[in-house]
């Protein structure tokens, strides 16, 4: 791994998930000194919820992974770190489909109970003899911790992410583990997300994914580091019932409020520390919209102001710019009355209702924005709609790690 | 002016058009020792078409101008360069109402023939006592040229940017001047783009403004720097009648097509200056999208591709990187299908139907990409729709002169 990021976080202490065993092993995908093949085995009876790119040119992976869900029944996940395995036809359909028959022999299970991820370099089909041998390597090493398996999914990433979460359902208290990749690219690979969250509670499949569905309304679709979305984003959350609990069915099960708290929580979590590892980022930036006519408006709005190279260098230059957050707003397409507009940043308006405040008094803002952690007011005066996002600053840290090489 | 862009143009020789007098002063907007009010006097029976920009927090300016052009009348135009008086509420308006007064008494005529444009600092309402000497100093200036007004209007743009053209109505020679600002940006100024394009044609109203609307869809609505839509943009169009045609009224008048071609070719030039002086730009991008849905599919799809960051970095790198180019189309949301998609660079394709060319030659590419003109080209592979887009590259440059400064 390269330099850390500036707003890098440690990697906190994971309770291992009973039902859940983790190995890793070499597949040498790329000349390097590292794993890079990742196998999550999930007991019997696991169940499977996922989210997945929007983007209409998704890979093989993505698209097979999409229909499995609707099963909703997992066994295993096979991560490939350094070849995306995108835009590769059906030579890329091949390639996964044998590593699923392979895992699958093993295990004893239906292919379609094998989920298969890849990252890193487009336009090249797996190749399937390392993948065949990897695979057979992970089946067989010893299980390893959540931390070595953060490691491994990564690939220009700068630090290993995870984070941890516990719920109470009624006595049975259960706990989460999650992992996340992303946000780091150097050569040709593709900025792809790819997050897996295990949790030792019994939730039936609908449900799970209808909490999934959810939490990443307010998670992952809530970050952005420079707008452009990967054509392989995965996120899968597996659950084996080793807790023991009475499956959750639906929110009136008990103790579904506090399992979806701790997984909002979980996702949140994960989903901020890809912005932290944001190519080129210095500043972590917290957009707050209010007062938009309906939740989702606020979340566009949020959004593209996340995603203004304008706003983004403003930030990067520490300079209090409101103006550049209003031609944001302005050009989000979403309902906004200039005349109505608040913009403040760090908690202090710098603009209140159209106009720049008379008594306004820069220099609190002024050390707000020389901080690594920076917050930005937006607020409408329309309604009550309201959403955060996340995302970070743009720096010559973007341009060099993007430009600056040749694939 | 800064450093000229290493994209720049000489600027053309223009012919003066019959019934448009051109004069400059100083106001005195910034402390600068420049003139920075320019004024464009214009006959009697002058028609105006308009088209502005679609961001809902627009100036006090463009709220205007779209209500006036509805009248079809002009008899003068006051372009400010140093404030953009937008986020200025009632106050920003008060100052562009006693402007159109101060002109309409000297001219004789409405205050709703006096157009106002305005670009610079935001949130400072346009200092009145400053507009009212500007005025008074360019109502008695003497007549200038189209250089002199193309310097004038402009703010951080690193050249004056001016294009011409001709066409024949019949027997009558009928001649077009235009004049443009915008991309550079330095301080809190906006990205705003300003342009002015005069003819001696006769051409009534409705069809003035069906002429210039549609040749904004294929020449100013087609390019990008940032994808930052000013809250300001506006381009005027004004047809005095000197040159003693008939008068265009619809496309069955004779000469009809000739002069919309000639109005659309000069607005191409136009919009491609705007991109030659894109902040930090070192690479003109021509986008060409075939293949798709419809000329508007393909239109948004170009678009989403110039605006992505990976792709113009990409290209600042030189890098046949056609994975980013791929991840655009798919995130653009139009109808795609990753396995009929093709992408070249320069001519040569690089992938075809979802896969990389087999017997693929770097080298060509390479040195396309090398050069200051680089063409990209898409093909969806799913019907008759096309369009081409144009940009720049996403250098350091841009961040320099975005975050490397205080307001």
């Amino acid at each position: 791994m390269t330099d850390r990021s500036p707003l890098t976080r440690p990697f906190p202490p994971l309770t291992p998930i009973g039902g859940v065993t983790l190995r890793v092993a070499r597949a040498h995908y790329k000349t390097w000194d590292r794993a890079d093949l990742t196998l999550i085995e999930l007991v019997e009876g696991t169940t499977v919820a996922g989210v997945f790119t929007r983007n209409v040119c998704c890979s093989s992976e993505v698209e097979m992974g999409r229909k499995q869900v609707r099963l909703g029944r997992a066994r295993a996940v096979v991560v490939n770190a350094g070849n995306s395995n995108a835009f590769t036809g059906y030579r890329g359909r091949d390639a996964v489909e044998a590593i699923m028959a392979q895992v699958a022999a093993h295990l004893g299970c239906a292919p379609s109970d094998v989920f298969v991820s890849s990252t890193g370099v487009i336009g090249v089909p797996l190749p399937q003899d390392k993948a065949r041998a990897g695979v057979a390597a992970a089946l067989s090493a010893p299980a390893t911790s959540w931390e070595e398996a953060a490691l491994t999914i990564g690939t220009t990433d700068t630090f290993p992410k995870g984070s941890g979460a516990s719920a109470m359902l009624g006595s049975t208290r259960v706990e989460l583990a999650g992992i996340i990749k992303g946000s780091g690219m150097i050569a040709p690979d593709m900025a792809t997300m790819l997050g897996y969250i295990a949790t030792d509670a019994a939730v039936a499949p609908a449900f799970l994914q209808e909490m999934l569905s959810k939490a990443n309304q307010e998670s992952f679709s809530c970050i952005t580091v420079d707008g452009d979305t990967s054509t392989s984003d995965t996120v899968l959350l597996l659950a084996t019932g080793k807790a023991g609990n009475a499956p959750l069915e639906g929110w009136e099960s008990p103790g579904a409020d506090a399992f979806y708290a701790a997984l909002r929580q979980l996702c949140l979590d994960l989903a901020q520390l890809v912005v932290r590892d944001g190519e080129g980022a210095r500043k972590f930036i917290t957009v707050s919209v209010t007062g938009a006519e309906s939740d989702e408006s606020a979340r566009r709005i949020g959004l593209v102001v996340a995603n203004s190279p304008l706003v983004k260098t403003a930030i990067a230059g520490e300079d209090a710019n409101w103006g550049r957050v209003v031609m944001a707003v302005g050009k989000a397409g979403e309902p906004a009355d200039r005349d109505r507009l608040s913009i403040g940043f760090g908690g202090i308006w710098a603009a209140r209702e159209g106009m720049p405040l008379a008594n306004y008094d820069e220099a609190p803002v002024a050390a707000h924005l020389k901080g690594e952690e920076v917050t930005l007011e937006i607020d409408l005066g329309l309604a009550d709609g309201r959403a955060t996002v996340w995302t970070c600053d743009l720096t010559h840290g973007y341009i060099s790690i993007n430009a600056d090489y040749r694939s």
